[in-house]
């Protein structure tokens, strides 16, 4: 006998559950690509997707992933031979590096850790000290989706301009777009970079990069750019198919059109205060069941943590055990640790995540955390029983 | 801000949840109804529909919702003059006996209220005191949809056995069967109906009649039967069209198809063991709520209550204050009460139900419990905190 | 190598194709049935229903297919034991006789045959003989779909008015609604009954039955009608429930929303002139081939044919093997003869038919009509080539 | 009144007709992306695709459109700085030119023009003159989707044996591969690329690079090759990630596998088989239309068509009035002209094409000719009526 038959929850940090209406609307014929009612959704779509990162500057839309957006920003900003500077809070900072660097460009890392945020003097001095503006870029993470911490973008922008230098700063916002608070203009952004699979509800497929127009100009300073991720013309196209270097990703616009008309329903500040109250329903529940036990969430400090994706260490091999059962048992279907990985648990076992982004309500999270709650009990880890209805307490608002 | 917007839950009972395999069977082109597939797919449909009744007798499949499988029950076996036994025990005992008066059927109704089940000596008098077998059909209903209570027939079987009465046994399962163990055969039904938007996770739109050969011949007896209800053919036909007395419902069947191979890739015996865990959680929820304040079972015996729906009283205005807050910050739909309205309460807004029949798991249940203790708190009924942690207890199996 | 591998035409006389559009609309979570949007519907489409049959009578929903429309016209207006006079043209009309007499009910039969239309005056000649009043109503197929001859109604009601005669005037629109120019009101039709899956263009499933004021008057005279054929409560529901004496069919009216906001924005007019030169179209080639060969309309007179549907003849075997050749070879799948079997051809070998309602265009009927050119000469038919020509001419408008 | 309201036909050279199958498999919850199911589909799903190129060699999978593959064979195989020989024979060779300038890397184009094929003693005078190896790769598309001239490799990998010279041979089989005969490794290609959205019958929205060792090798030889591009870990996982680097695109690859298992069903040889007939059936027709007026096929040489595509020349502004008439009356969406644009006729108003790529059937195409013979006369253009009829010939195979 297995409690898992039924409508099962991804609650992995991406992809998030998509929407029944999204999906729907994807179920369709292939549209024509060279007139009609394809074309026209088109201006529409940019100026819907710019409002979600709270901008008004420009927009380029990718077949690709996450990773392909990493491309993109550099590509039309940094030149091979030039330098950035990376401020790493976890994994994914790490591997944005990587890309960096197989692209030729030189890259300095600041490494802050797994578990909290930027040092900003330390940051302050890494800028101070380049007085050549050799950086081209800062390039940090949101929220990095492995370590789930969330980052402030507004104080980096004061140091630049404090500093005055003139080096981009470049947000990854994959894991927290459209989930966490983020005001690309008002902090200062001057390129921010996000998926399709996330916040934004549709499945993978499209990568979104926003960018100013200081950024634009960086693109020009440049000699050359690939075609496939110069944003120029995907920005201002002419013709239909130059939003996307060739064939257009027809499905997916469909389904985006459907998911950016459900989030301006809703509202931003709406959507951003459901994942608030959502993320601290789990805080809630975590840190209950911790006081008698060794479940942990990875960022102490509430500011810190992102609202959308959480972290967690249980001890190994009880991460993997605890997935194991919710999957077998629950119908929930948890996050694997990553990116932190120890010598004595080098498969990261004792590590989990939940993801909480998109299309998530009060009783996903708090039937996640029931399951939770009983494989706790069932795979027999030590934990203060009750930790879910402390979190029904905080999603009852009282 | 509301917490609701994600996935919801339609937690009534019935519809229920259509899993989204049965979904995407039905969205195809309309076959073939002369040739090919769908005629070469009725005899295992037919095959697999028994095994979930637990018969090896016959089986109709009607277009039609669960009243259609009413009519179609009587109409194959008792003649308008004619006369019945009812067994009620809630609300839909009592609409099926209206059906049998239009019908000219004449009805004696036992009625046990909505809080228990039969009392079997008085269904042993009624039956003694008919020596001369009038009663054509003893009719009782498994699971009320109302009251959620759960009536055992194999003791009827039993009375009508020891009298030798020629009464057919008439099982009406629309709320229960694939959720409580129904057993057709041994426990001595002679008729059970049911349909297709419950247990077997298909949209409404099919009702199913399964009879046996006792069934059979009071067919036999009869002068005439309308063609629509006429399960002869149905049952036992020459060409397709005649499984459904015209056009075929064939997306239903598609679906359908679907359905029975997740029922049976799961297995009965696990199915009746999930619903009767969740079911446990769900009790122990509520029992554990109801010790500080209103909130009560509708039915005290657990031998006696359903493993698909429960019906619960908390008191007027609440019980549709808790469905309103349910719907609007948890993403979750209730039930409303039915057939349980009192003097004080005409609108039985002191009621309402959970449905948690068919593709329905730990996650789902939980998540259900955990929005009812937030809801509870919320809107201000007084309970003893803590329910969803007891139900994740009993998920836990610990 | 085949060359009917890609999206396949069912060009069999219902179930039509279903729009990607109804389907879409159909593949979605469970509603709930007690309050919100689908009750909301409800006014809506009843009235948008209406306006398909030009009725400002009543209209009853069923969860049905047609032969239960059939019943239900019945169910409400004549008791057993009465009588009905029934004006056959083809199997459909026949079969709905076989309906009437299992309900008990009399029937005298005029049979005109399958190749014509009624003669006026052999029908006036049997009312004007009934001068007791005894018929209580007229029964006739608007559209039968074996021969798919096409019967005028307005005569009809004016030997009926002439005759100062009480019988109902009844219509089978099942092949015809949607398709076929109908005018219930004007046309003084009493009652008239379709179906979803046809010009309708849902999935099969339910069934309508539209009614005016002097038939309801019917109704009331009746004893007793059975609860689930009753169009009292469906057609003037105090409760939602009540619309579908019990649960509703809940996908199919998200279907049927979809499918009648399409035929109201297209416009019935505009919707029969394409059925009307889509008809034209297919009986120019049929008649083009048929100048060397053996393919023959079945009905002679224009006047009297259907839009809906073509039924031909070929002869034994060449009906099934054109059939089987445009399965395998051209990706078009014919509707079978039906009740045209002779005493050579008892498996009506020699019959096939066209289905060409609903959500058809002039691509399907051209590609369907090249197919049936290129099977004549792959089978070793004699025909004149070059009918599919003859026919993009009618659709050319030239 | 339009004939056009029904099911439409996207007869477009891209993205093609979807299956209802394909579509259906992609209507799916987002999966695990670390553990299960999708990741277990891999290796077969890689298999199957180089079954399709015909190829034992690597295939690496792109979240991208074609446009985007280009840049992927280009960033493994040539750095910027170096040199490559292009041979065009249309639009989208072009258009790939300018992605190799636009990486750094100097290119040599040989213009055969639009109408077609190369002129093999001039590729081999350029290469012999090469006698340095400067070109690292001969670039040619197979099947140019804008003059649909359709080009043989072989002849090209002989020219570069004979001289011993190490370029690759490069081939663009975007718009032919499951279309047109493409044997990669019996005719010698080094590197082939296409996307999902034409003969692979899914949206767009992926892209496939097919590489041998030798390509493999030229990819070691080069410093750095950005991470998004780099095919080396996608064709050798060591983590599911590593396919995609990155987020998988997880709807498509449900779709895909299920178009891969129709392709290799129906079997390779059968599929270009049925695109054969059915390319002959529309050169027929096109032809017979063209003998009485000024519809011309692009490509004069029936050996040097593709099978997938079809572009066609009528005198401005008739092209763009016939696609006008097909959209509007017909239900058919050709087309536009591409890349043929001339002084006279800069917006190409005299050109369309027919996409007849992937999932297309007799009927698809024989009511698209049935669509374009009655355009032709709605609209007045010259031509001699029937070639529908003669397009019905060809299919019937007689």
């Amino acid at each position: 006998m297995s409690l898992a038959s039924g409508r099962t929850y991804l609650a992995i940090p991406g992809p998030s559950v998509v929407p029944d209406a999204v999906l729907r609307a994807m179920h369709r014929a292939s549209p024509n690509i060279y007139e009609g009612e394809l074309i026209d959704m088109m201006p529409a779509l940019t100026a819907d997707l710019k409002k979600v990162a709270r901008t008004d500057g420009h927009v380029a839309i990718y077949i690709s992933n996450g990773h392909g957006t990493w491309e993109a920003a550099l590509a039309n900003t940094v030149a091979p031979g030039e330098k950035v500077l990376l401020l790493s809070t976890g994994f994914f900072a790490k591997a944005w590096g990587w890309v960096v660097e197989a692209r030729g460009i030189e890259v300095d890392v600041l490494d802050f850790g797994n578990g909290g945020t930027f040092d900003l003097a330390l940051v302050e001095d890494a800028l101070r000290a380049d007085a050549t503006h050799e950086y081209k870029a800062v390039l940090a993470v949101h929220v990095d989706t492995s370590s789930s911490n969330r980052n402030a973008f507004a104080p980096l922008r004061q140091i630049l301009d404090d500093l005055d230098h003139p080096a981009l700063l470049m947000a990854d916002c994959i894991a927290s777009m459209g989930c966490d608070r983020f005001e690309m203009d008002a902090w200062g952004v001057d390129v921010a970079i996000t998926g399709s699979q996330k916040g934004l509800m549709c499945p993978p497929g499209c990568g979104f990069v926003f960018f100013n127009d200081k950024a634009a100009e960086a693109r020009s300073r440049l000699d050359r750019v690939s075609v496939y991720w110069d944003w120029t013309q995907r920005a201002n196209p002419e013709a239909f198919y130059q939003y996307f270097s060739g064939t257009a990703p027809t499905h997916h616009l469909y389904g985006l059109r459907v998911a950016l008309d459900m989030i301006h329903e809703e509202g931003l500040e709406a959507i951003w205060a459901r994942h608030d109250t959502l993320a601290r329903a789990i805080w809630t529940a975590c840190e209950h069941w911790g006081q008698d036990g060794p479940l942990k969430l990875n960022i102490q400090d509430p500011n810190l943590r992102s609202r959308a994706v959480t972290s967690l260490s249980i001890g190994k091999p009880d991460g993997r055990r605890l997935r194991q059962w919710c999957a077998d048992q629950g119908g929930v279907t948890l996050g694997i640790g990553l990116g932190m990985s120890t010598e004595e648990d080098p498969m990261s076992e004792g590590f989990f995540r939940f993801g909480h982004m998109g299309h998530v309500n009060a009783h996903m999270i708090l039937g996640l955390l029931g399951v939770v709650e009983a494989g706790l009990a069932a795979i027999g880890v030590p934990h203060r029983p009750g930790g879910v209805a402390e979190a029904a307490k905080v999603v009852s608002g009282v």
